[in-house]
């Protein structure tokens, strides 16, 4: 459900209550107090003010800043949150409830913010509940020196200047400058202090730009202003509705202030994580692959004398490479007209690399040969074909190397084809009629091991297998696209055009065997 | 810092690569691989591969869907995420470099979303690090039968329908009927089963919203189609970065899915508190006020005989709310070139309530008299004014009963004034020379007790209080507003004007003095 800049609520009197329902059926460490409309109170549902033998943590205020209060309800933090309607202060009687809910014989705190509105209505419930012998306290007149907005309007207020849009880095050293200026002083933090952080998403903003504030606010306060930061706190914790932008907080740090910060709670809307103690290294090296045994390296280049299996291998690779080379146009001219066109382009560089690279093929062993050509591939095709081919080849390398024997037999390959259209399909999502190249693949796998099977000789069973490639590739004209970009093309163009993915497998397929039938005749 | 609709970024290349060092710097849990552009790994900071003796859980995909996947490293979820670019799968090599860096001997599981990007990416590698020894699985083909998708695409796709914008509970309910339909058939899910809830924003939908989504889906899922809702995550998981909306996905769970959702984790953005097993009741009754015992019930009626202090505090009572009556006028007329004009009219509304309820008011005991006026005036008034004289009476009414003495002594009643003048302080953010009825007031409270002390009869000590409060209620003209509406004004309006909060004190408080002077001499 995807409404730009709409909003999806009901009647817009009823979004507290409402969301005060949803927040309580989410959380079930929540309850509220039966009294909505005038009366929303969140409250912990393992609290019970006849035994509670803690102090009460009391809070609120107008609603729109979520997931201020409520969502810091939970052990360890608030007891209760008041939430009055959006933007509005809460009713005396609503705090008053809220008190009266929660308030065991150690009484309550009640944390107000500093808006005239909340301190009222706060500050009058609290003297009616003292009034009714609760003991209740309102913490001291601020929040401590070392905390400050700047600029800032909460509801949309105009802010303090109004600037050309910056980079963040900018705009997170400009604010950084004039918090700890010390011509305003306006924070006593100086050189040497140690600070806590805070970037509040307003909103709108994604987790992704709070992220870069905060990755660019700590090096900035550690090496152009000296400071120690003890804990990160990134997210939208205080927000008004939809608003864009952020704020920073720095607060002095103490080993005391920090124990409070990290302390445990499972209010749903504090960080985890932050207070997990010393950061280690943020970055640490990539791991290297593990180094190739000298075995592999000697093999990796082209033995002075190709044994019988090279010299098949040979032959086989250079005919299918050119085969592909020769059908570039008509792979694109497919391509055109059920794809983006560059199929035959593609295929073309993959085979033209082959060509290049093959000189330097270990062709004696043939697994770390079709390693090779995988190889050969990855560098220069790009793109899903690409991408395909390479694991088509891994898949095989993987199944030739499951035996230890140096000489692959008939069989082995037909096992490798197999291994290399399973991983195919398992990785591009495709099986047989989804007009793709396993449409050539699998019939001539299938073939391949039918006539094995049966006793033919390997030539002549490559040949059929090639055939059926060939006719399984001819056959992709009459299917519906199911994977990859065909499927945005209609069927009647595609009733004329087959398959080029297919059609390129099958050619270069074919090409092989033939060249192999021709030059080495009916033997292995 | 506030930019509506802008994104707070430097480069838009780095984006990810900066996002990714603001999430370490901000979790100490994680860490990052030191390869960037190309290599962009988030991994958890307390895992070695070489001791590692746990299957390693990998993940990834394109960036731009924060907090997935790089907000889900750590204990209990992911070992390492990859992130590719902005809606752009991970290359290969990048893949492998977290394979490498977190799999251990046990292995890892590679956990790939079912686009087709991410296949190949995530399989090629799968492919590669197998033929480097590694153990990799991949999971199965899909999440589940349970689970699915509507009408969404993550990135921005056009939807199965467009549709006028209904209200949220029509949506939900729409939204609900197509998933649950026994004619599609979509999932196995059938009336009787237990299911989970996710509702997840892709954001830019405010948590309220969410929450209220959740909070209408949940009864529509156990009322209409028959289901026990065992959890319900509403967050924003999975975004599109600033995208509005939400999606619904709904599970089939049982024992052993909930024992696995409900494991404990370290990782930062899965929600915390759904787990808290069974659900208590959601709402619980607001709590009485302590009832008032039989004493005061008796008390809050006017007595047949009024004593001595009683008429006098009818006397002063009546005097008072006469003198604010008749100033209506005035204060509107001032209130107008300083506040919003209604000052006048809000006084005359509580004056007129108390000359009513004073039928009603237990005279004869000053305390609850006065507990008596802060009710009348709170019931009317509204306001900032109303609760400001609410808290007033409040704190006199606290400070009265201290003393368990019947008859209130004119020391008692000065010691009431200024533990009122201290609570209007405390709680409205106002002191002396802030332009409010505190200027009035605190002049008056001074006067009063220095002639008290200096031994001067109570009546006469009154009335030169009271003329201390109109001199600082005229002082109001020459002062700067600090508090209240009147900050907004020019101090070239504001100098010809008094404040009418500090001109309404003052006229009250002279007219009780003088009237009671008048009727009842040098006695109290």
């Amino acid at each position: 459900m995807v409404f730009q800049g709409k909003k999806l609520i009901n009647d817009p009197n009823d979004v507290v209550t409402e969301f005060i329902e949803g927040l309580v059926e989410t959380y079930p460490g929540m309850q509220f107090l039966d009294g909505f409309p005038e009366v929303k109170v969140v409250l912990r549902a393992d609290v019970s003010r006849s035994t509670y033998d803690k102090v009460a943590i009391i809070s609120g205020g107008g609603s729109g800043h979520e997931p201020a209060h409520a969502g810091f309800v939970g052990e360890g933090m608030l007891t209760a949150a008041i939430c009055g309607d959006v933007f509005a202060s809460p009713p005396v009687d609503s705090i008053l409830a809220g008190i009266r809910a929660v308030t065991g014989p150690m009484g309550c705190l009640l944390i107000v913010k500093n808006y005239t509105g909340d301190r009222l209505n706060f500050g009058l419930a609290a003297e009616q509940a003292k009034s009714e012998g609760y003991k209740v306290e309102v913490t001291s007149d601020r929040l401590g020196p070392g905390k400050m907005e700047l600029g800032l309007g909460i509801h949309g207020e105009p802010g303090a200047a109004v600037a050309d849009i910056q980079p963040v880095d900018v705009v997170v050293s400009h604010v950084l400058d004039q918090i700890l200026s010390p011509e305003t002083n306006y924070v006593p933090i100086t050189r040497g202090n140690r600070v806590v952080l805070m970037i509040n998403g307003l909103g709108a903003t994604p987790m992704m730009e709070l992220m870069i504030a905060s990755g660019k606010a700590v090096p900035k306060l550690q090496l152009e202003h000296g400071l120690a930061v003890d804990r990160v706190y990134t997210g939208s914790f205080m927000t008004s509705i939809d608003m864009a932008g952020f704020s920073i907080t720095i607060m002095r740090a103490d080993e005391t202030i920090l124990q409070r910060l990290d302390a445990a709670t499972k209010a749903p809307y504090w960080p985890v994580g932050v207070a997990a103690g010393n950061h280690p290294p943020a970055k640490i090296p990539v791991p290297m692959p593990p180094s190739r045994s000298t075995k592999s390296d000697e093999s990796l280049s082209r033995p002075p004398q190709l044994n019988r299996q090279g010299q098949i291998l040979e032959v086989a690779i250079e005919a299918a490479a050119n085969a592909v080379i020769d059908l570039m146009d008509s792979l694109n001219d497919w391509d055109s007209k059920v794809g983006d066109g560059d199929c035959g382009s593609t295929m073309y560089r993959g085979a033209t690399a082959i060509l290049e690279d093959i000189k330097n093929y270990p062709l004696n062993d043939a697994a770390q040969t079709v390693n090779e050509l995988g190889s050969s591939v990855r560098r220069v095709m790009g793109g899903t074909s690409g991408i395909i081919y390479t694991i088509f080849f891994k898949a095989a390398y993987a199944q030739l190397t499951a035996s230890s024997q140096s000489i692959v037999t008939a069989k082995q390959w037909a096992e490798a084809l197999e291994a290399s259209i399973a991983a195919v399909s398992k990785y591009g999502g495709a099986s047989a009629g989804y007009r793709t190249l396993l449409d050539a693949l699998i019939p001539a796998s299938a073939m391949l091991q039918e006539r094995l099977n049966a006793g033919d000789d390997p030539c002549t069973a490559f040949v059929l297998s090639s055939e059926a490639a060939c006719n399984g590739a001819e056959s992709t004209k009459h299917m519906q696209a199911q994977a990859g970009r065909s499927t945005y093309i209609s069927g009647e163009i595609l009733a004329s055009v087959p398959d080029p993915g297919a059609m390129a497998a099958a050619t270069w397929y074919r090409a092989a065997a033939l060249a192999v039938k021709e030059k080495y005749g009916a033997s292995s």
